[in-house]
């Protein structure tokens, strides 16, 4: 039996439909990942009626209720006042707190006063929450109920999650199953394909748990199991992602955290390769990307957005004759480019992608989506034509990925994905 | 007094935190924005318990309630018969949904299957929704509380709040008041500062609403109010944005949904100017905001991302003389790139951005977040320096956003925000 809890999420800003719910899908994921069973996720706004029936909804049948915001010191931070009302314990000077508050106040220059002071004003029986004299927040508990109070602030909450609630729940109920998850990207398969390893994979169905979540233009398998121990757990998991990659080839390209651009920049680093990017219709997105990444300057050395015909001449000596022959969406625009901007930059690998991203200048040959992606090498170029869905935001960050993922397919010796 | 609704989305996704609860935020925002009032957005999996729990809980007091998920045709989709059981409704079969489920199902060249037929299955006195044969949902009336089930894929059930729910409740409804909401988009301006505007200005407390969001690095600033009808609303939200506006001058950048590039674009477009970037932290992502607006290519003719010096003095022309004696982030550098992208291109304008994004690479002169842009024109070349905050992430954005806004304010004839 799992311990079950709930979360609610105050502002008027959720309700309004000003905002959207960030802080209780983060709760959700990481408690769940801990063990825990979340029931329900309500967002209220900052008023009485709301705040203390969803609190009294919450608590039937809860073993804990994580509540945030509304601690702030403006005027619409009312969440120690309402459960101060509804749970019929006043409210009381909390001089740690108060202390914390003031030592952060001077650090910042500013004065104390009392919209500030209000905030160590908590409820009769609060224990408060500041691991290292970071973040404030307080607990209590409640007809067997353990409730917590984090501020709405995004980084704070999530850190008392994870460095408060999350340890206090998992010493409080020690028998937690430990549940582990672990996520493997996918890029270039369509979701039939990856449906079939839903129906052929070999697993214990009650514990094991396969979820397939789009995230465009990725495709993300998460696995999830429950398991006696770590170590078992851990196992199961290898097994399964193994079967998964037998299937799917290198259509993986990461499990875990990492990104498509940290898997090239890993990569690159390993072979000490060093690129650079010719962009037309992609725009700076490719060169974005790339360097999202810390330490990226010691792989990635510069790139140019050939936009206008002109630049794709001046910059990149692009043949007139190319592009009057070809038209500048064509293989051999993007592997002149992709040579053009390699010579230039003496990089290791030159990567180029033209298109036509829309939603103007598709015609009945080259349609809105098509997009030709050229690496050059010291030993060859190579280049390839793709037809994408979707918008013009979608054309671009397809066509960016694509041309990461022939960096990344090159430099692993695997086959580029295939072309039109 | 508003008449108040509240909103449930099923899914063990949502409460496993594996998905964000857009479809909440979406129809909190539409049902907000056309009068309504949102007391609660709840997120439940899809089970008996918490379903029919959250039901229960959520028609005391609401008017009408909005279930989105567990419709589909999969196991998992539960909704029907949790309904059916929690109200004590039979399941009946909708003759009339079924022949829609039938015939979409043959256009796409599969067969109707008992999975399929499930869908038309529901609760006994539900009225079927599906405008123009789209999509399907159901509505019925319980304790004279409206309640709408609708399908969990967003566009559907995007489609059914505007086209179906929204205009039902407002028939229904016929006196609600009229709500407007405009949205001012500030860059540049520091939050203390904006909170001055909240204590002056000159409103009437009791129907406008003042918001203020953080949406880094920009701030918004909503203003909603109910009004008689919409002519009246209109003109006390034209007095209060003159108001902002003479407080914040050119800080306020657009009204409405206009992103800083496309207000950029239209300005761009407006004086006919052409401008091209040199990026060096930034590593593309200014490129990448311009042509994400459809018909950028008008006004944007290219960049180069000079990420190792090398590549400033190869593709810009930046002398070694300016690196070695002021460093590649520096006003002079900056100045030589601005003029050097210029010139390649031949447009009017030329920015650049050199910066040291971090995490590493800062000194005690120039620590991580120090960031000189520069643009210049026929007319002349200007520079300053910037010490932005935040993480790798959020000095490249800044940086991107700044480029743009000097190419705004230029245009428009603004003085630029003071550096360091």
């Amino acid at each position: 039996m799992l311990v079950q809890g709930e979360i609610i999420t105050i502002g008027n800003e959720l309700t309004s439909g000003m905002t959207l719910d960030v802080n209780g899908w983060y709760a959700a994921g990481r408690l769940t990942a801990s063990g825990l069973r979340i029931t329900r996720i309500t967002s209220v706004g900052d008023d009485y009626p709301s705040v203390s029936r969803a609190l009294k909804n919450a608590m039937e049948g809860s073993r804990f209720v994580i509540v945030t915001g509304g601690l702030g010191s403006t005027e619409d931070d009312l969440t120690n006042e309402i459960i101060s009302k509804a749970l019929h314990r006043p409210l009381c000077l909390d001089k740690e707190m108060f202390e914390i508050i003031k030592r952060h106040t001077s650090t910042q220059g500013a004065e104390m006063c009392r919209s500030l002071e209000k905030m160590a004003w908590v409820p009769d029986g609060s224990r408060m929450l500041s691991p290292e004299g970071k973040a404030c927040g307080f607990s209590l508990v409640e007809n067997d109920v353990r409730l917590y109070f984090l501020p709405g602030v995004p980084d704070q909450m999530r850190y008392l999650i994870d460095h408060v609630v999350i340890p206090e729940l998992r010493t409080l109920y020690k028998r937690l199953p430990v549940t582990i998850c672990r996520t493997l990207k996918v890029y270039g398969l369509n979701e039939p394909h990856i449906a079939e390893i839903f129906r052929d994979l070999d697993k214990e169905t009650d514990k094991v748990v396969l979820g397939f979540y789009p995230h465009f233009p990725e495709n993300h398998i998460t696995v999830s199991l429950t398991a006696k121990d770590a170590r078992s757990g851990v196992h199961e998991l290898d097994r399964i992602e193994k079967q998964i990659r037998n299937k799917l080839g290198a259509a993986v390209f990461a499990t875990g955290e990492d990104s498509m651009a940290e898997i090239v920049g890993k990569i690159l680093s390993a072979k000490k390769f060093t690129v650079s990017v010719a962009e037309s219709c992609t725009g700076g997105l490719i060169g974005h990307l790339l360097t999202a990444i810390p330490g990226s300057s010691r792989y990635f050395l510069g790139g140019i957005v050939s936009y206008s015909n002109d630049a794709k001449m001046e910059l990149l000596g692009v043949q007139a004759k190319t592009l009057e022959e070809y038209g500048a969406v064509s293989n051999e625009t993007v592997q002149e480019m992709a040579e053009g901007i390699r010579n230039r930059l003496n990089s290791d690998l030159g990567i180029a992608v033209s298109g036509i991203a829309g939603p103007e200048g598709g015609t009945r040959e080259k349609p809105v989506g098509t997009v030709h992606v050229a690496l050059a090498s010291a030993e060859k170029t190579v280049s390839k034509g793709y037809r994408f869905w979707g918008n013009r935001q979608a054309v671009k960050l397809n066509s960016a990925t694509m041309a990461l993922d022939w960096i990344r397919r090159y430099a692993n010796g695997n086959p580029l994905l295939p072309g039109i």
